[in-house]
């Protein structure tokens, strides 16, 4: 298949069409953003079970977890745009009213979550404390702007 | 709140047990997985656009987006687990019919991709490159084991 072909099979994709787009579609916004927030789950929920003892401590997976953590956790707070507090969402309307709040819980968040990846370069305490400072970060919005289920 | 009551919300998350686990059950595999390949279509895509010309040339939304796209593209080889071959998937059958081969395709990509951190790091020409290599490996993969819609 050449290179040309392949970008428009991309382009053909509903995602790819909604990455590619300045601003995407609201319906993708949402997709965008649950997909970096399943990501974030998923390698922060690793890197806490690790530091809580539910799963073996191996430092070179703290890293690579730490390192995805990092990538991931900038997309969603660009997704947060016009017409995206409707439809399969677990977001409040809370953040649209109190959006300086949110912005600044989620920047708190990208900062604390960017020691990750030098604290899990170190040993299973300095994982456990840059773990522990992120978690605060991500229940602050959780419990605020997220609709419990 | 207390760092321990944020543990306590996180196991009590689907997905959070889900990435916890050893060997999350086979929805939330596939759950993982698109999400992965949801957050690289994103990336890619977005580079893929500038290399077009169809998105402005910026260098450093190149590197984000290729940081990005490095950490997810290692994600879903871990999420094609026994069980994963039914429900909401576009994974055809013969992912593990012909599994080396799958596998084969996979670590290609995820290769090729690696190139493009130290790309978007050059100039336009040099991520042209990258980006052309890579959808090569994609392409070849979603050609033969993607179900097309």
């Amino acid at each position: 298949m050449t290179p040309k072909r392949v970008f428009i099979l991309i382009a053909a994709s509903a995602t790819m069409t909604a990455a590619v787009a300045q601003a995407p579609k609201p319906e993708d916004q949402i997709h965008l953003r649950q997909a970096a927030y399943t990501m974030m789950g998923y390698s922060f929920g690793s890197m806490a079970a690790m530091a809580q003892g539910k799963r073996p401590y191996s430092k070179d997976d703290a890293i690579r977890f730490a390192d995805l953590f990092v990538q991931v956790s900038t997309v969603p707070k660009n997704f947060f745009g016009e017409g995206t507090d409707k439809g399969e969402t677990r977001a409040k309307p809370e953040i649209w009213t109190k959006r300086a709040d949110f912005d600044a819980k989620m920047d708190k968040m990208i900062a604390e979550g960017a020691k990750l990846p030098a604290a899990a370069r170190g040993d299973l305490d300095s994982l456990k404390v840059a773990v522990k400072a992120t978690a605060d970060t991500c229940g602050a919005c959780h419990d605020e702007y997220r609709i419990k289920r």
